[in-house]
Order: C-alpha cells, then sequence, then structure tokens
C-alpha cells in the first residue's frame, strides 16, 4: 500500500447517457469499489462516442490520476470505437490479442459472425486481458482500464482487479444529521473545516417530514482525527438546542 | 430557433459524488429536459468542491458549448464554493445581488443565521437571477447556468428556464429490438449507418429472460429518414430470421 493517496478517474463513453435514454448506474458502483480498496475517484467525466472526443479525453485525464477507467464502446458493433481511440490517445497500432482472440472462438458462430465478435480481441499491442469468467473481455495497458458499458459485464470486469491494483490509505467517514438548517451551522462548520485541514467537512441539506435537516460528513483517513470532528460538530448541535442523529462511522 | 445545434454541458460538483456516498440523480434529468428543448447535452463532468477544479472546468467547457450548466454548492456554508469559483473563471469580483438579498430576508431569521444565509446572495457581478419559486436562488452569467445540487430545487430552477434559452432543432429517435446477439447484426449496422450518415446509429446489447439481444436506437433531427433508416433495419432483422419488436418512435 502506498502512503500517499491513489487517484482515479472514470471516463464512461455513451452516447445514450447523454441523450438521457440510458440513466448511468456504473458510476456510483466504481467509486465505491475504488474507494473500498483505497483509490479515490477524483473526476468522471461522460463524453459521446466520438474518436476525437475520446483520445483528447484520456491524454487530458491519464496524466493526472494513477489510473483512469473508461466504460463503454468495446462491443462488436460500428459504435464501438474505445480500443481504437485507446491505440490513437497512445501512438500505438491495433493488434489482435492472442488470449481474447482464443476466448471469443470457443463459443462457436458461423464465419461472419464470428468474424465480428474477433474484433473484440483488436486491442492497442500491448494491452493485457481484464480476466472477466462472465464473458467479454476488458484490457488495461499503462495506467488505462478499459471495462465494459453494461452494468454487470463492467462490475465482473472490475471486481476481477482487486488485489491487483495500486492502493493507498482508506479514506473513512463519520456521518451526522440534525434538524438544523445549514444557515444555522454556517459559521461553526467554517471553523471546525479551519481547524481540521486534514479532512473533507461536507454539508448536506435536506428536507423531510416538513423539517429542514442537515447531514454532516466528515471524510478523511485519521480515525482519531475524525472521531475528535465528530465530538466537535455533536457539541455545535447540542449548543444549537438539537439532537445529533444517525451518527454513522464507515 | 436556431438552425443549427445548440450544445450544452453539465458540471456536477460534489465531493459527495466521487466518493459514491451519494448516487448523481441530476444528469438524466438534465439530458432529458435539454433534449426536449432542443439542446444536445454533449459532455458531462463530475469535478470536486475545490476552486481550481472548478475554475479549470468552467474555463475548459464555456467555449466549447453554447450553454455550460453546473449542479451544486451555492448554499451557505464553507463548502458551497461554485460562486467563487465562476467569479474567478471570469475575472470579475463577487457582488451582492440585491434581488436575491431581498428573498433571502422576507424569511426572518437571527442576524448570524440571516448573515450565513445572506452569503447566497454573492454572485458574480453582472449575474442575474434564475428564478425559483420554492426557495433558493441559482444566477446565470453569460453562458454559464448555476444550479442547486438538491434534485428537486435543481429541478425548480431548470424548469424556469423554459423558453428562455436558445434551442436549436430537436433530436428524435427511432427504436427497435431483436432477439439477435450485436455480433449477427454487426456487419449490416455498420453499412447502414456509412448510409445514414446525418444521423447516430447506436447498439445497445441486453441479456434477458436467458437470450441475448440488441436494440438498436437512430438518432437525428429528420424523422423521414430516421423511418427509411429504421424499415432498413427491420430488413436487416427480419432477413437475420427474427422479429423487430417494441418499435418506439420518441
Amino acid at each position: 500500500m502506498a502512503s500517499r493517496a491513489i487517484t482515479a478517474c472514470v471516463l464512461i463513453i455513451g452516447n445514450e447517457i447523454l441523450s438521457g435514454r440510458t440513466p448511468d448506474s456504473n458510476l456510483n458502483h466504481i467509486a465505491r469499489t475504488l474507494g473500498g480498496w483505497g483509490i479515490q475517484l477524483r473526476e468522471a467525466r461522460v463524453i459521446p462516442d466520438l474518436e476525437a472526443e475520446i483520445v483528447a479525453a484520456l491524454n487530458e485525464t491519464r496524466p493526472r490520476y494513477d489510473y483512469v477507467f473508461t466504460t463503454g464502446g468495446i462491443g462488436p458493433t460500428h459504435d464501438d470505437i474505445t480500443a481504437e481511440a485507446v491505440a490513437k490517445a497512445l501512438g500505438r497500432p491495433l493488434a489482435t490479442h492472442l488470449e481474447i482472440a482464443e476466448r471469443i472462438r470457443r463459443r462457436p458462430a458461423a464465419p461472419q459472425v464470428m468474424a465480428s465478435r474477433l474484433r473484440m480481441a483488436r486491442v492497442p499491442q500491448g494491452a493485457e486481458l481484464i480476466d472477466n469468467p462472465t464473458g467479454p473481455q476488458g484490457f488495461c495497458i499503462g495506467n488505462l482500464y478499459v471495462l465494459a458499458g453494461i452494468p454487470g459485464v463492467m462490475q465482473a470486469m472490475l471486481a476481477s482487479l482487486e488485489g491487483k491494483l495500486e492502493t493507498g490509505p482508506l479514506v473513512r467517514s463519520r456521518t451526522v444529521t440534525a434538524y438544523l438548517s445549514e444557515s444555522h451551522v454556517a459559521d461553526a462548520l467554517t471553523e471546525i473545516q479551519a481547524e481540521f485541514q486534514d479532512m473533507d467537512l461536507g454539508s448536506y441539506p435536506f428536507f423531510r417530514d416538513g423539517r429542514h435537516g442537515t447531514s454532516l460528513v466528515m471524510r478523511g483517513v485519521d480515525e482519531d482525527r475524525l472521531d475528535l470532528a465528530l465530538e466537535a460538530i455533536c457539541r455545535v448541535i447540542v449548543d444549537a438546542g438539537e439532537e445529533p442523529q444517525d451518527i454513522r462511522r464507515d
């Protein structure tokens, strides 16, 4: 485990998300899975199925983060252009990956159908297989991890990476809720954030059962410091005449 | 209505989305709403509550798209920094917006609480109010539209913009489903996409009731051309020995 933070970005490649036809459900799963391993998701982008856009997003993000994950565009049809875009971004040719091709050939098909399927074995030269017991294969090359867009398939690919990526300290959190509007605690929160600069203090208002409330979330790697911040915030809530509720340590 | 496509980008500002604590539910609503008005969402980014990141994303995206919408970070607490970031991106000072301040003062509060709330009236000089009958106010300046992160509030703000933005031709779609794997139709789809370059033809595989299937979606502005493409795809499905199903014209 690295002592520094290990960071990641996700590129969600898909016209169907941008058009609103399909709600994305991959981002939250990836964020939680990576977080649980000690990899912090720092950015996500949804971009169209256009080669120039994918190449630009890959080249903007891959130097900035330890890992860049993509979802979508690795099937056998004309609109599946992620492998070509990754090859172009890296300045490498596409080449048939022998192991992926061998796995594709295991499921028999008519010659023309097989030829279409084998398109999925064309990956940037030097790419490695992301093993997926359930079927379609992803690949990785350098710090790029190319996953499927279908949630079930993407989740299987991501799960197969467990233990294989560099990870950093786990980010932990403390959450407390109070029926106070944000404005009632804003000044106190500013002071607490200034005192605990090693953590992020987030304030999320809600309206429930006819009452305004605020969820306060502290995130950081030092559990003792998180507990101190939680205590400080509970004092603020009590001083404001309310009860701290739903305290969670994650 | 403009004859050219009018484009948009959404910046979702929120550590809670990146940490996985909160699944985003705003992107899909914005994509569908803008699409229904004739504005095409072309990119979305999820970025952290860090001023430098917000400023960079604003300045990268605002020259590229007709409109940039942001969600999140406009409340009264220390982690609400969207207004400051927009001011910095545009090189303008923050100034108190008199109408927003007047609306905030309508709801009485203790002096310290009111002072926190009035933070929400500090917007970049020259910004205009995005009217929201339900409470908190967003603002717009140039082609930037700054909305709340709470879904209900964001939706009210967005709804208030109906009829006030420049719009282009509506993108229509045709959808047809068949119990065929993508590989069975890949070659034919490539030919149809080559013939209908004025539309996007997307292919989305699924696995349902133990069978592989594919949804085919055509998107474009010319309804007659969409119908021609739909006919061509239905012929491909019939030639492959299957039945076109769930045909939709949206």
